[in-house]
């Protein structure tokens, strides 16, 4: 039995020292953007922080989960919002984001589709690929109502 | 012998789906971005992934790591640029990013300055926040040479 292949996939960055604990970032036909040392490590309020960029990546692909899996099981939604939250901690001495807690809000069509709602989410992270590549702890705390924005 | 206590920090992120498969993220403060799935993945280009800035934040994160240890240790330099690449690979039937290569280019005020800024980098993945809190290997490979930008 031959295993199935995947493709791999790269994707870029490139970054330039600005001045202070601040830079520029971009990807490939990205728009730049700041990136910074947060306020609690001397740098700058305003400037997206790495750690703050990590939670928002990690939120973003369980969303983006979320959505692949919806359209492969035939799933319309009304809305999908989500807040989260990473905790970096000092563990043995060194820094790292143990633990994000997400919380996503999802508006249904109706009542027949919080069953599949339900089941799709119980899977998104283990098929997110930034919680795949996370030492964090996710905790997701899903609610979903019924109803039109 | 008390252990030193070190403080926790937290760091928000919030969401809301657009359309198709992007969304709006913002974090507090912040200049609110798009985020959507990349085009390897039937996103559209020019829209940030959950990829990108995953990449982008260890990349920055490394960055502003050496920033303050340069800051530390009193070593003023002329630039700092860096390009990063991250692999996204399945590994037993899931795809997670595995492996961040990033080649940091660093412009020194003088020759004096190549043994600090050397070891400094040397330092700089073990302390930064991102690099502990993945599971991809982060390879660097760093670049030194003195001259004015």
């Amino acid at each position: 039995m031959e295993a199935k292949k995947y493709k791999s996939f790269r994707f870029k960055n490139s970054l330039a020292w600005s001045s202070g604990r601040r830079g520029r970032t971009s990807a490939p036909g990205k728009r730049e953007m700041d990136i910074g040392s947060p306020p609690e490590f001397k740098g700058e309020p305003g400037v997206w922080s790495p750690e703050e960029l990590f939670v928002g990546a990690l939120n973003g692909c369980l969303m983006l989960t979320f959505v692949a899996m919806a359209r492969a099981k035939g799933l319309q939604f009304v809305a999908y919002e989500s807040t989260a939250e990473g905790l970096l901690e000092n563990v043995d001495g060194k820094y790292r984001i143990t633990e994000v807690s997400v919380a996503p809000s999802l508006v249904l069509r109706s009542e027949t589709d919080l069953d599949v709602a339900r089941t799709i989410m119980d899977h998104v992270e283990e098929n997110c690929f930034i919680s795949n590549s996370v030492t964090a702890k996710v905790k997701l705390a899903p609610q979903f109502e019924v109803g039109s924005t």
